[in-house]
């Protein structure tokens, strides 16, 4: 039983191929540049790999690339797509219509295009890519939905709402959605089956160039940091996170910024990139502060303590905590930021385990046996938990 | 020793005369219209009132009026403006100039006029005020600028800085400068002698029409919710607090609306009053969720809800809390308010005495003698506040 994961953007193609009998993974690549130019890499369990620069004007060259990588190549891993069960995509918006996985009928597809107004550069990609999809390996092939945003829609609405005139939320359905939900999703449930029940206080910290923090009550969403976008929340990459409204009217009003160029200041030149003025990477700016780089070193301090605030709220408003996760590219990486977290929450009898502390992206306890909160380091895996609610669709 | 204190708006002017040999109020009014009509009612300490129709073009009128009700209206207090030691204005924005309360000289007048980019509605109106001070009582009588950002100068830059670009903060002074400092110091001040110690963990929460809360370590303010405005923070009145930026620019471009008229959507048609769309009152909102409405309900939970997140924030931030004061209006008088909060903190050790929890607007524990944390009702006094340091500074 094999599973075809596919993450599309616009002009990109995220894949994996996953054997579901031991969920390992065949192969994995990369489509580039498509309606560019188009390229392909693409890598073969064993480590083969077949790169090549090949026209692809839509998804559909690059689905046809991918076929000719998986099955034919120098880096083939199957003979056939035949053997594939089905096609699972990643889809970053699912609004309120979609609080689970689907299976992709014409009228799903319908709904993820509307929902392109809440995610425009996102969601009309992944239709795209779908139609390419449907177009290379036909309909016998089912392909699934996973949404970024289903493992949010348990949220209540006092939590997702936000204070603006209740209209907006009517007319154009601005509240909280989330986002990461998949990776949120797969780490609690992971965190969950290691204490060993489902009725824990769980908080998962999915730190990368993008970041959110989620509040997991009876393995339930129950607030998390990323909200009507995935600007929300805390300091990223080169993302803002929440702001003061009059920041962001102020400063369009001095420099004469659309609401468009406005947006786009705060997504992409913003956040550890905007205060440090090196890089949106954390390696990097980490290396700054080293070298005495005092704007490097207060983005790192800004956004560990934005964290740090995040972690607080989550705890309050799940009356406790039982377990801390951390997930991502930092989160698995930054052993500093995970001790300073650690220690300030002291105050509750978190202890840190300083040595396990040191393990970069493998799944371990970060805590000591006697730590009142269990606090863990648990690489997520976005793919397989599509894979994983594909394969549950199709059975 | 008698200290005139005066709170000037664009249209308004609120004073109070107080007698420092024992902090008694001797007469407070509130001039209105100024600009448009004029009125005055003033109210000497017991209870004889002067009310009178009376044209004020400018705030000079409105001193004189208050002259005349002070000193020659049936609810006359004191026979000649001689008798007043010191005027003391409130401020709304310091910047990051004023870290304490000043002597106003004309550089310092120059300097509050200058902030007036980051406090358009309130710094100009106070200086208007000033002048017009000066004009009817002349300089001999010393005046003093308290500030409502004061207290919050000693933040730290990893927690006033915005993560927006750094140029921003360079050109712009854009960051976080807090608000109701006053009130907060005020409040605080008299948490840490009640509790007998200046080296204690203490959340002052303001909660009225405005709201901010603040986290104070050793007496000084370590962060707060307000930001670069007074928008910034949770949930108001009319107030969005802090939003998703991308929720602004959504809407701007939805509604066409110019930086301006977003702004004034999130100040004057957002909170409690854009959820529950009946009023900014909460009293009046819990009237209507109390009959079933919905939207009153939803525009509580959020408030309450978002409160309880920022406490535990900043609880997380000190490193844990050994005392919690609620003030202001919704501070003072929403005693369900309060007892979710200590509920929800249960797992500090929090306990409500809800016996005591039932007083309004009185100075009191509202916790167990055996809660792990002290909670009180403060009933704050800005004007006492800003007689005090207008006394300490004129000494």
């Amino acid at each position: 039983m094999k599973i075809f994961v596919v993450n599309a953007g616009s002009s990109s193609l995220k894949y994996q191929l996953i054997d579901m009998t031991d969920e390992s993974v065949l192969a994995k690549g990369l489509c580039e540049r498509i309606g560019v130019t188009g390229a392909i890499k693409h890598t073969a369990a064993d480590g083969r790999v077949y790169a090549a620069e090949i026209p692809m004007p839509t998804h559909s060259e690059a689905f046809e690339a991918v076929v000719y990588a998986m099955t034919k190549s120098d880096a083939k891993v199957i003979d056939s797509f035949d053997e594939i069960s089905a096609i699972g995509h990643r889809i970053v918006q699912g609004g309120s219509i979609f609080s689970k996985s689907t299976i992709i009928t014409p009228e799903a597809l319908a709904d993820i295009d509307a929902l392109g107004e809440l995610a425009p550069l996102h969601n009309p990609a992944h239709v795209l890519a779908i139609r390419a999809c449907i177009k290379t390996f036909g309909t016998e092939i089912p392909q699934v939905a996973v949404f970024d945003t289903s493992f949010h829609q348990t949220m209540e609405p006092k939590v997702y709402m936000y204070a603006l005139p209740y209209e907006y939320y009517e007319k154009y359905k601005v509240r909280k959605y989330g986002a990461h939900g998949t990776s949120h999703h797969f780490v609690s449930q992971r965190v969950l089956a290691i204490e060993g029940s489902q009725d824990k206080k769980v908080i998962t910290c999915h730190l990368g160039n993008g970041c959110s923090i989620t509040a997991i009550k009876d393995g339930k969403c129950f607030d998390t940091s990323m909200g009507f976008t995935p600007l929300d929340g805390f300091m990223m990459g080169t993302r803002t996170g929440t702001l003061d409204p009059s920041a962001v009217t102020f400063i369009a009003n001095k420099e004469n910024l659309t609401p468009d160029e406005m947006s786009n200041i705060c997504n992409k030149k913003s956040g550890v990139f905007g205060i440090s003025g090196i890089s949106n990477d954390n390696r990097d700016v980490a290396a700054a502060a080293q070298q005495g780089n005092e704007r490097a070193q207060l983005a790192i301090d800004m956004q560990r303590y934005q964290i740090l605030k995040f972690i607080g709220s989550y705890i309050a408003a799940l009356g406790g905590v039982d377990a801390i996760a951390f997930t991502g590219g930092i989160g698995e990486n930054d052993a500093e930021l995970r001790a300073y977290i650690c220690d300030s929450l002291a105050f509750l009898g978190v202890k840190c385990d300083y040595e396990a502390n040191k393990v970069r992206g493998k799944e371990i306890k970060i805590s000591t046996d006697d730590s009142k909160v269990n606090v863990y380091i648990i690489p997520t895996n976005e793919e397989l938990a599509i894979a994983r609610d594909t394969l549950a669709l199709i059975k």
